[in-house]
């Protein structure tokens, strides 16, 4: 179901060539009303997209009246025939819609560079050909068609009290992948206006998607969308529906982690008793960045010493002979020094937990990543080529 | 010869029993003066080794009689128990030398978490053994004894008008991957104060050592020691002598590069046109730290995508749409789009040049990093198992 799951949605994906498997590349999603509120997250990169300079744009009146997405190219540093590529796509799904372009929001994927004339030709024919067959129930068709090395449509429904939030994802992280651009669109029937939506999304994206984070590289493409119909006529309580939505996005970043390329483990690492919640993130970003943390997991070595060298690098609150280290629920290290045998600890799961008690605080944060592996060095060297 | 060219001192390297093999695993420089002046310079991981706590308090007064090293254990995060076993260990070289314990610097490179009773009765053994077969001769014996993953002794000797630079490294760079640890213990008999020494050993680092970012992971055991006899009977231009001793420092720097664990391309990556030094230093980092763009460079990738990727997490003054890139002297990006066609990028040849023209100033700096491969996966998953 995904983004049509909520009344007032349709949805469409079509295969426009650009991928050169045939498959699925172009996905469409339209906001039927009868509210048409619009907000969006963008990459941090300062190297942005064409889709993403296009769409920062097109959100700020707090209307989307529809998304456009494709895969098979990222139309990003192609110059300014890549922007009008990105605003002649916006045109032709309004013209097709009866709506103004700058109420069309678009998002690519795929590799840095690809964005000619074909690709153009190729995006504006998907365009017709998915607004064409729009539907109620194209929501699966469309996060099909935005996948690139995902081996799995993501996507996600939460209901609440008579209204619902529908989603779909790509990519493995707002700090991701290779061609994992991270697209998502969420879409609800709760009547919000543009303001509510954008704290709402903000709020959700800051603590799930944004706390993803596999390999530490940043996409020029990231894009999470969201749109709110309306349709189901109620109004929810702001911090009912920021939770509803952070519930949501949880779900699709978990999804995210899960599919990231070449990845043997998903490693949760929880930072607690951290000074500031910042702090927190630091501290577990830099061990989610750490690659021989992260070839140590791959190789089932429950390497604690990589951990606290790791923390050692940020400007967080701690005392090195402090901090307390878990792994899947054994402390190997305590207060800065050996604890429990390393042979105690049973890393053949894919599913990894790391804790770290920094002893500063009480503040928490929780980052979501992979290990590092020889099938992430092979799809990462090979995918260009 | 390495650290025992320059006149004035002594060198060994023993095997004590640290390592499994039975390597040698225990080095010992001596200064024989008659100036004793030393300078280090130490990581900047605020997770720091015992050795490393030590050695900062030694260093401070300006004098440095002896460095003993060893290999086979990190001796960090081994509590107050391994603070002490650095402390004998200067003890113990400070009474055989008749000099004092406050003047032995002392340096492990290993296992984090190793340094427990028979760590200490072996490093303790074999100073005893090392000062026993002090020769002016022991400096290659010295540098094997400080291997541990790399493939070979590192030695470099650079000599002027009278006076020569001598010095040995192990390791693969100030930010190092799994066991590469960076020691570098450097020797000279030029005369020099303890100040000289300093400022001269800082300013080639900040430009050599510390722009080796073979994997982004900052070691907890790094330092630099340099040691100034005095026995050539010159005082040297301060200018002089920071070139030379810069000189030396860039071709261990470069020998630590070329044997980094696993890699298959060592890449220069030059960053020009910068507005600031301090900003091409962040820049050339941020690429030397994408995994997306170190796996591609493994896989002969030219995907200068993921160059400007990098690029735009970064805080330098640049314009995307300004930014020119060069691969082993093609121009495959112009103005931030597509250049010449990827296929007239040869990168078969393990050197390989990176040249990114920001057109934002006129600084300029060079990172030296390497590519991210199956081998480098493997060799850091298995490395405590």
């Amino acid at each position: 179901m995904s983004v049509t799951a909520p009344l007032g949605f349709e949805a469409a994906g079509v295969a426009a060539g650009l991928k050169s498997t045939g498959s699925p590349d172009v996905a469409v999603v339209v906001n039927r009303g009868p509210r048409k509120a619009g907000a969006a997250v963008f990459t941090s990169n300062r190297a942005k997209a064409n889709p993403i300079l296009w769409s920062q744009e097109a959100v700020k009146d707090g209307v989307i009246e529809a998304v456009v997405l494709n895969s098979g190219g990222a139309n990003c540093f192609t110059g300014s025939f890549g922007f009008q590529t990105s605003h002649l796509t916006a045109e032709k799904a309004a013209e097709l819609l009866g709506v103004s372009a700058g109420d069309v929001v678009v998002c690519s994927t795929g590799l840095i560079g690809t964005g000619d004339e074909e690709f153009r030709r190729k995006v504006l024919t998907g365009v017709e050909a998915g607004v064409s067959v729009l539907s109620r129930d194209g929501g699966q068709a469309a996060a099909e068609a935005i996948m690139t090395t995902d081996t799995m449509a993501k996507t996600a429904v939460v209901s609440r009290d008579g209204w619902t939030i529908g989603g779909m994802a790509k990519g493995a992280g707002m700090l991701a992948p290779g061609l994992a651009t991270m697209l998502v669109v969420i879409t609800t029937d709760a009547d919000l206006d543009a303001a509510e939506a954008d704290a709402a999304l903000r709020g959700a994206t800051a603590r799930t998607f944004d706390r993803v984070d596999s390999d530490g590289c940043m996409s020029t493409n990231d894009q999470v969308t969201l749109l709110a119909s309306g349709a189901s006529g109620i109004r929810p309580d702001p911090a009912v529906f920021a939770e509803a939505l952070a519930e949501l996005s949880g779900v699709l970043a978990k999804k995210l982690q899960q599919d990231a390329e070449g990845a043997s483990h998903e490693i949760t690492i929880e930072v607690t008793n951290a000074a500031t919640e910042a702090e927190a993130v630091e501290v577990g970003r830099s061990v989610a960045r750490n690659n021989l943390f992260k070839a140590a997991i791959f190789g089932n070595d429950p390497n604690w010493g990589r951990v606290l060298a790791a923390i050692g690098t940020t400007s967080a609150q701690f005392d090195p002979y402090a901090v307390d280290v878990w792994m899947n629920g054994v402390r190997v290290c305590a207060a800065g020094g050996p604890d429990r045998p390393r042979e105690e600890v049973d890393l053949t799961p894919r599913a990894t937990d790391l804790l770290i008690d920094l002893k500063a605080g009480s503040a928490t944060a929780t980052i979501l990543t992979n290990d590092l592996t020889h099938d992430y060095v092979h799809e990462n060297s090979a995918y260009s080529s």
